[in-house]
């Protein structure tokens, strides 16, 4: 028996984002890894063993995965949201990397997912309609430097930004840090979205002008986007609609 | 009968990477508007009345979704990949917010799809597995200059970065002049991937060093993503794995 491994994506929460490519991947898998939240959403069934571990410890579950698909395993790793952003793609990557060169050959696929910033930004309208960044803000595996500079560059090239991890429980200044530093150098009233706990029953959703984002309004939870210079807000009875137009005006007709 | 406007995302083409949640929707639906392409990816069934447009008309297109949707209709506006990313959830906000004050009051919703840089990115790895930008190459809404600031500043901050529309029939130069700006500005060998019809029958991929990029390496149905300077390449006997890891290493402990 040949085994593999396929990182898959579970979308943000709810069971209608899931890809049927996905469900197809966990129906066939004989083993399940990933974090105790993600992996609680996999339904039990004979003939599937599930392994949830801590958060924290993605190369030692990548390692445990490969090890399992070496020994003819189907093995697939669960994340959340798609798996190639900030999430156990790049964990698995840098453990094939360092490991045993017979990992290399082995059927090793990442299955994409909705991930959380296009789960977030549907719920509101387009807010990442035009051009944007993605950002971690967790200061865990890069120098906070990098993600000022990052922030200012953004800003400056005014793209949209989302943010994921934008508060960790061991380090939440981070967070502040951030809104401090977009208020100076936005110096406008763009709309901020705070998208918590997005598809699941205990969503959430803010829409919140830049000058009057505190840091309590993310938790580990929360998804933030922050629009561009562009970013148009339509009010309305209900929910205001954020997007941001496809159309930047061209210069005077040269 | 109380109308909607569903802009759905039927991801990159794959049956199998169209969420639940857009299944549902155009099973539901009367009415379903869209590129004469992606109308064709819907099942006809009585009941149900396609209207396939043609490109470059978003905004006449999503003015007709609105006013079926007036008149009681379920409207589903498809696009390809994700609604939201350069694509025609935009466009309909756009035309509700210039359109009747009564169209602020429908019933409309945006469903995330997969996007073609995710299910580009998956292919290969995680090329996008640390922080990183999209940008939409054409420059039919918006100034060359804008495109080329966002290119230099996305470099400066180390982004991987992710190309829509990299090359289109009308006005091919501006991909020649992003890889010639480029391999200035990155002055190194950092992989771009060239991702054409991802999860088609057509599907074709090329890993290629960013100075041995040529321009018409794309066309109309090729994403483009490029490395930031941390992204690597794991040789194998199959296709090599391209992806950027999580880490970046800290200064010197302070």
């Amino acid at each position: 028996m040949s085994g593999s491994v396929i990182i898959a994506g579970l979308g943000p929460g709810a069971e209608a984002l899931v890809t049927p490519d996905v469900s197809a991947a966990l129906a066939q898998a004989t083993d399940v890894v990933g974090y105790i939240p993600y992996v609680a959403r996999v339904a039990e069934r004979p003939g599937l063993t599930l392994h949830a571990s801590d958060n924290r410890v993605e190369i030692d579950r990548s390692r445990h995965a490969l090890d399992m698909a070496s020994q003819g395993k189907r093995v697939v790793v669960v994340s959340s949201g798609d798996p190639g952003v900030f999430a156990m793609a790049s964990a698995v990557f840098e453990a094939v990397e360092a490991g045993p060169s017979a990992w290399r050959d082995l059927d090793i696929r990442v299955l994409p997912g909705i991930t959380a910033m296009l789960a977030a930004a549907a719920r509101v309208g387009a807010p990442l309609g035009h051009d944007f960044c993605a950002i971690n803000l967790s200061d865990n595996l890069k120098p906070w430097a990098l993600i000022e500079k990052r922030l200012r560059l953004a800003a400056e090239a005014d793209f949209a930004m989302a943010f994921y991890n934008p508060r960790s429980r061991s380090r939440p200044e981070g967070f502040a840090r951030t809104l401090t530093l977009l208020k100076a150098v936005c110096g406008d009233a763009r709309p901020v979205i705070f998208a918590r706990a997005v598809s699941t029953p205990e969503e959430e959703i803010r829409v919140v002008p830049l000058p009057d984002c505190e840091p309590d309004m993310a938790d580990m939870r929360t998804m933030v986007l922050v629009g561009s210079s562009a970013t148009r807000i339509i009010a309305r009875d209900g929910a205001p609609i954020v997007y941001t137009p496809r159309s930047v005006p061209m210069p005077e007709s040269a």
